[in-house]
């Protein structure tokens, strides 16, 4: 499977990281690169992440049997604005924001219901680093991409988006545009929260006592707050729904670490029963993901399903 | 500076990479691992964290000029009070535990107000790990310890124990242990509540959707519960107070998210402003750690003051 044009809009993090793996796995006849400053697109170029770059979206997209919409969550809806009365009929539109349901409900609204040729996409990576000085070919590499499809998604559309991911390393796997925003305001939003209140909670001079716990704790605190005010902003009510299921679970480590210690250690035990059922940490799995991927590349692939 | 004989009370991840790393710059004439399990401790021996082993307190620090007790905070003073009888006048004691001002207050009461050559020490270093199977050499190297020295702290014993980690690499640093104990709430004690919370919080089939962020974020959900809750326990007023500062930021966060798009905005640039500050995270911190102690290892080492 491979395209003879594929736009990518947004060079950064994650569409340069999608360009890279498109043009090392010889997938995509040509990749372009489409932006709004000149800069960082040169720089994209540059980094070989595409083969063609344009700051013009309607020129960008025309001819690109698929376009990856890759910029900050608060602009994907202008793009397919943009790109949409160029498109051919055939072309696949997706995104990869961290925020699904006011995406998707209004990319609705805008193509229509019906046969509906833009598939809301969320992969589950990322960093605190933006930019295409960061993006790297094997960033997809064994990763979880959610796809959000809803009742009038039409399913080459679908089929398509997941061959994508599938053809760079990943692994798609479907929830509604709702469930998903439900899922991530508690998995990945909340820990946003939680991590910038436990840096602006340190008093002054304090930071220099921070073990590795918090370092890793709080990483994600370092990235950038605009992009992120957009995330939060988009997806409010989940998020606030996710603070209240995080302050029942504090308040009830809290009331046992006052007055039943035997309490306290069983919901530690949980916790890390919990933990260590799930992925390990996030370096450590993408080390096992590279090595992986050189050893057993197109078995493991060919294995994964949509 | 060398010892000819150390006695570490807890071969662990710990004891035990602070016996690795005697050894292996030949700072240690002897060093005896002391502990309750003959398993552990014949671990540590075919790991080469000790030369000898013992299952007896008293006869392992016997002769002992530096005595470590590298024990889970709960036992600590029961080790010091198992050791004291036996202990030689001019032989100094220190710990490893994460609160401080429950212990060295206590071991003022057993050993004396004047002349008091135990000093409590807490280096920023440690893992969900556990264990002499996860102890290397180089775990001291470029980290902080806090020692916590009061009125009547021997001069030459606090000059000792800061010696002994300045030799494997440490830089040591001095607060009250009720400062101490403040500020570690904040910095360490909190983030381990907080990563169990977010853990407990999940509804069943979540995890499979957490990204990065949440995965770094939760590691040390996975760390001993028994260990962890008596550390909360020994230190449950500060604790309280810190989850109290923490909560104040979440809710300004909260109110933010749901008044004010600026206000969110500027709380999560202050957050980025001061993580970036901080530390990178901890395995960037130990990679170039021991890349610089490859290189500038002795020069780095005099440049270190206490």
């Amino acid at each position: 499977m491979s395209w003879e044009r594929v736009a990518i809009v947004g060079v950064g993090l994650m569409g340069g990281s999608l360009g890279l793996a498109l043009k090392e796995r010889g997938l995509a006849g040509q990749v372009v690169g489409v932006g709004r400053r000149k800069r960082s697109l040169t720089r994209a170029l540059q980094r070989g992440a595409c083969d063609e770059i344009t700051t013009d979206i309607a020129a960008g997209v025309r001819k690109a049997e698929m376009v990856v919409v890759a910029t900050p969550v608060g602009s994907v809806l202008s793009v397919i604005q943009a790109a949409a009365p160029v498109l051919s009929p055939d072309s696949v539109l997706t995104d990869v924001a961290s925020a699904k349901s006011h995406i998707v409900r209004a990319a609705e609204s805008l193509l229509g219901h019906e046969q509906l040729r833009f598939v809301g996409g969320h992969p589950l990576v990322g960093s605190e680093k933006k930019g295409v000085q960061h993006a790297h070919a094997e960033l997809y590499e064994g990763a979880t991409v959610v796809l959000t499809p809803v009742e009038g998604t039409d399913p080459a559309a679908l089929d398509q988006v997941s061959q994508l991911w599938r053809s760079v390393g990943a692994t798609s796997t479907l929830l509604s545009p709702e469930e998903h925003d439900t899922i991530l305001a508690q998995t990945s939003h909340l820990p946003h929260l939680v991590a910038a209140a436990l840096v602006n909670a340190l008093a002054r001079g304090w930071g220099r006592y921070s073990g590795p716990g918090f370092l890793d704790g709080t990483r994600v605190a370092a990235s950038d707050p605009a992009l992120w005010k957009d995330i939060f902003l988009s997806n409010a009510t989940e998020v606030v729904r996710a603070l209240a299921r995080f302050r029942k679970q504090l308040e009830n480590l809290e009331n046992a670490l006052a007055a039943e210690p035997e309490a306290l250690e069983r919901l530690l035990t949980r916790a890390q029963r919990l933990r260590q059922g799930l992925k390990p940490d996030s370096r450590a799995a993408q080390k096992s993901r590279s090595s992986k991927a050189k050893t057993s590349g197109s078995r493991s692939r060919r294995k994964r399903g949509t």
